[in-house]
């Protein structure tokens, strides 16, 4: 079974949303962009099923190569990040911590993401720039205090995540990776939205991450210490949930930071992330110019 | 000399933005709203000064009780707080680490904040929300890597924040005080935004936070470990400021947790926020119903 893949991108200076399918982009924004301004005004109004049903008699407005990929929700209200929440991650940080009780939470800014097939830029500041594979959540339905029980049902969608990382900025202060989390354009989220229909796109699933086509990470979510209906649980606790906000869930061990000596992601590199079902969220490296 | 005091608010269901004047409020909103949406577009528009400018002659369309105060800029890009950024706050964390050599961020949702006259509110998850005043700057002109000597000309306004905190649930993870930071409304910025024209508005006033008519916290913005133009430089590093981006500089020591034993808010208390030159921000405390 194939599952509808919606992406917003960009063509000819104009911002669109639509789907992928066999030959090309089906442009929905064309279509529906005075009802639903973005995908996550779709998502809010929970009609991604409706659009990929009407859209099976439709061909292809262009071709895949001329678009660029933006990520899937522009403007999402949040962008929360978990962090350690894979086995042998928290050894990673060496500081002779037990593993956490709670989830670590941190925020990106869109604007520290690009989309699929764009580079991953590395900043003057620093030859550390890392990746992180991850698989993302995007919020349908909107709540508080949302049980473990009921959480699938406030989930729409799913991508993947190149939660890229300035490794040492990250460490710059007392507290918080905030600085080394939201570099401008450090990260990628895409290719695109899967819908979330049923918890085996999810409960578990192989997620990797290859760099110039050699394994780094390979974990299943089954392993993840804090689970997708925790975290939903969780974060729900404090922030009031709404659609399009987008959860990053974490990485499996096995970032560049963990070799020895560490091996930092270089211009010409490719970074490809992969989950069963999801597709490959495929970034190269350049400068920043 | 009176500087412009620009308000968000709601009415009626109504949401707005105005001027607080001498009688009441000058409905700018009524007047503006297709040009500049919300005081965000305002800022972005660098058109505080002439709004202020035509609006002398106006009477006011309502009284200040008609009002419920919103915060300022109610849909920044982003709101960005510093840590630790007043002597004796790093001792006040007793974890035997010396003084940062950068500003420790973290980031807070909206949604996390209420307006002046509105309660903070206590969630049933804690007793543990605690108080800190602190300086708000707007960015007006945005841009990446602002040297310090050209950081002033990018600030449009400036308020007053109370960055109300759920103290135990800061160290509820490894890192990061994300979620302690970002309960729904357990914060406060206002009661309004004042133009920012003059160096003498930011570099040496004092600022003051009361519990109940106690001084809890008063310091002055000179004492500032991270200056207001070295924070605007180093965050500008990382990522792209835009207009109407928010950073809240940092609290005095003092807090309620400092006690000991710690003096927790609780129904019923009033805290007031002032600062030289930009009024009071003042808040019940309510337990979320």
């Amino acid at each position: 079974m194939t599952h509808p893949r919606f992406l917003s991108f960009s063509r000819n200076g104009h911002h669109g949303y639509g789907l992928a399918v066999e030959g090309g982009v089906i442009d929905l924004s064309a279509r529906h962009s005075a009802t639903w301004a973005t995908l996550r005004e779709v998502v809010e109004a929970g009609r991604l099923a409706q659009l990929a049903r009407e859209s099976k008699a439709l061909k292809p407005d262009f071709a895949l190569d001329e678009i660029r990929f933006e990520i899937p929700i522009p403007s999402p209200e949040k962008i929360i990040c978990v962090g350690v929440n894979f086995p042998d991650r928290n050894e990673e940080y060496k500081d002779g911590q037990t593993a956490p009780s709670n989830p670590s939470l941190f925020i990106r800014f869109p604007r520290s993401f690009n989309g699929h097939g764009e580079p991953l830029i590395r900043p003057p500041e620093s030859p550390q720039l890392d990746y992180e594979g991850e698989i993302v959540i995007v919020i349908g339905k909107g709540g508080r205090r949302i049980a473990e029980a009921d959480a699938f049902s406030h989930i729409a969608a799913l991508s993947l995540c190149n939660e890229g990382t300035i490794r040492d900025w990250v460490r710059h202060a007392k507290f918080n990776v905030t600085q080394g989390k939201n570099f401008d354009r450090t990260g990628a989220i895409g290719p695109w939205l899967i819908p979330f229909t049923d918890a085996a796109q999810l409960e578990d699933i192989k997620l990797e991450t290859r760099v110039n086509g050699e394994v780094r990470q390979s974990d299943r979510t089954s392993r993840m210490i804090f689970s997708f209906r925790k975290i939903i649980n969780y974060i729900s606790t404090f922030t009031t949930l709404v659609p399009g906000d987008v959860i990053v869930t974490g990485t499996p061990t096995g970032a560049g930071a963990r070799f020895d000596p560490p091996i930092w992601l270089k211009p010409g590199d490719i970074v490809e992330v992969e989950a069963e079902g999801l597709g490959v969220l495929k970034n190269t490296i350049a400068d920043e110019v």
